[in-house]
């Protein structure tokens, strides 16, 4: 959420220039940053940077590139490959799966403050035809190890595809290995993928997926943090990571070594309260250490079939209709859910972590059971986080084996 | 426990014919059979039998073996096999491992009242060298299909070489499969194997694995609840696996399919307040199927090594020496450690179950803990259930990583 300065209107040219430049005039946002934004808007925000009237942590923050960055320049750049800046305001901007990018509303928990908000984006280069709204509404991340056993690859194509085949997006990181097969098997499906780079989208790396990554641009889209012209390095892979976990439902890790980057991006979903899934392999296979790890140790749930990711992504977009019946009748619901449903409040909304800490029920299976119960139309998830659907009944098919 | 009966010493000859008797003269021990023992003792119980001096629903179990037994005559079979009969009051009776077999101390939590004392062996047939005290104190279950694939017995005789060299006995169903390579593996590495039978210990079955379970009755044993002359049916397949859980710290399933009956061994493990643990594979593979589902969808706690299994099954036999040390700060541990260790009574004890709950901690991950606590001698397991132990400090290896 942008704050005071979300219209829900197309943003300005100027409004948008002035986020390219506040995009790209530091490394990745700040809190200083997204403060200074959050009080006067994005374009008295980049004039006073511009003028040095910050304070000095913003101003030392912004000093290499305060001079430097033309925000104006950047969306020609972007526009010449074909890709648009999508900013806070605009229809299209994913806010709602952002939200837990954002400072948490009314209060902070503690001193940490959950996920600061210099988390989030402060724009997204968009190259592609893919309504962001629409992709991203009921998306799923589908990642892992860049050196794959044939197993990991196999499992990669069945499951992106079966997923794409539910209509969800699959979004990956265009990177060799497992992102790459997730990416295929996708397009050869007829299915939207989006690729989120660690660099600009007019630099397709790595190199050898270029024509995959040209053929996303076309079909789906390849999206960026980083404005154009921006190579990798090491940060920004795991500052994109973070970005996938953001963006989609839920993460899942197909074979992941024991340190893959896919361990930071199912972090990342941890972290940001998203469902984390992770697809077993042999035990004598070190590109299933990591997944074991996630499961074993960190809560991931344990992904065999398509079937399993739908359960744990939920159902991110339009809420399905509540089903029919006057009866809100709770009786044959097993207590898991039932403890679920009573933790929910029937306004405003919570976080799963919350719903998991009052039914005393780890957080993997409130997930799973909170899946369940959106897709059923017994449970919302607004922009607020969690809720019981207002009207409808329960069905018995909720309950947990 | 035997109640009033149990003292310790050996039982008489009088006691273990009677015994046999009564482990012969219903399918599986019922709860009207072992309310008469407890009440006037083995003999006087048998000797009712024989007179019909018994309740009518008794009487009704015992009609159609009532004449037939012959108790001493069962002594002197198992006697030409090399087997004898263990029964409650032996000092190698594993009254300790069995107790949750027991009817629930006190008082029954509600209608079902836990595991009923139907299931309480009336007597083990034991045809091997191996003490039983010894090798059941550090033992655990390694159980699977009979129809593994290549990884599965790799893995099986991987992790039952590795267990045995930790000191655990490996106790398996001598079944084709999963049981055979555990069984062989730890025959192979010298270390002590129990196959437990589903017929008569001098009924080797399957013919098939024949020398192998001559083998095993030669360096440990071979046993089984069921009376000498005993053959094989599917219910006494699966009494046995509730034996099998039973006598063990935990049950490891290595491949399953989605129906295997080491699906029943893990179901009892469960039941009886054991942990359980299973080997994750290929999701492409049906042998992996049910281990999968332990795993997703009830509480299995994945096994990567033979580490893991060790962590799983803690040290059950004797009790470590509480590290010296007169501080007994709990600084340093991690916050699951403590809870655990806070729920924990300092004198009688309680179930796992009851020590999740007050912790707030899923069960899977409190009984590993409860296992590392024991192993370092800060929590003990008697025969009332988990206590904290009295003396000594917490080691700060106790983290839980």
């Amino acid at each position: 959420m942008a704050g005071l300065f979300e219209t829900g209107d197309p943003a300005t040219d100027e409004v948008r220039a002035a986020y390219a430049y506040l995009g790209a005039v530091t490394e990745r946002p700040t809190a200083q940053l997204w403060d200074l934004v959050d009080m006067v808007g994005p374009v008295e925000a980049r004039d006073r940077i511009l003028r040095k009237q910050v304070p000095e942590g913003l101003a030392d923050q912004t000093e290499a590139r305060r001079a430097v960055v033309d925000g104006a320049g950047l969306l020609e750049d972007a526009q010449r490959s074909g890709a648009r800046l999508l900013v806070p305001g605009d229809p299209g901007w994913p806010d709602w799966l952002l939200a837990p990018l954002d400072r948490p509303r009314g209060r902070r928990r503690d001193g940490t403050g959950g996920v600061p908000t210099a988390l989030r984006p402060l724009g997204l280069w968009w190259r592609g035809p893919a309504d962001p709204a629409t992709a991203l509404g009921r998306s799923v991340a589908v990642v892992g190890t860049r050196a794959p056993t044939a197993y990991g690859r196999a499992v990669t194509a069945d499951l992106s595809a079966g997923v794409s085949a539910e209509e969800f997006t699959v979004v990956s990181g265009g990177a060799f290995g497992i992102d790459a097969a997730a990416h295929r098997a996708v397009l050869g499906a007829g299915g939207v993928t989006i690729a989120v780079l660690a660099g600009g989208v007019d630099r397709l790396y790595p190199r050898g997926n270029d024509s995959m990554l040209r053929q996303i641009a076309e079909t789906g889209a390849v999206i960026s943090e980083q404005p154009p012209g921006t190579g990798v390095t090491r940060y920004r892979f795991l500052d994109r990571n973070r970005i996938i976990a953001a963006l989609t439902s839920a993460t899942i890790v197909v074979e992941a070594a024991a340190r893959s980057g896919a361990l930071s991006t199912a972090a990342w979903a941890t972290a940001l309260e998203r469902p984390v899934g992770a697809i077993p392999g042999p035990v004598t296979s070190v590109a299933s250490v990591g997944t074991h790890l996630l499961i074993r140790d960190r809560g991931a749930v344990l992904i065999g079939r398509t079937a399993d990711v739908v359960e744990l992504a939920g159902d991110m977009g339009e809420t399905a209709a509540p089903p029919c019946g006057g009866t809100s009748t709770w009786d044959g619901l097993d207590d898991v859910t039932r403890r679920v449903l009573e933790a929910l409040p029937t306004s405003g909304g919570v976080a799963p972590a919350e719903v998991a800490a009052s039914a005393g029920i780890p957080s993997s299976t409130t997930r799973a059971v909170l899946g369940r119960l959106m897709s059923t139309g017994a449970a919302v998830r607004g922009p607020q986080g969690w809720r019981r659907s207002g009207g409808g009944g329960v069905q018995m098919s909720l309950s947990v084996g």
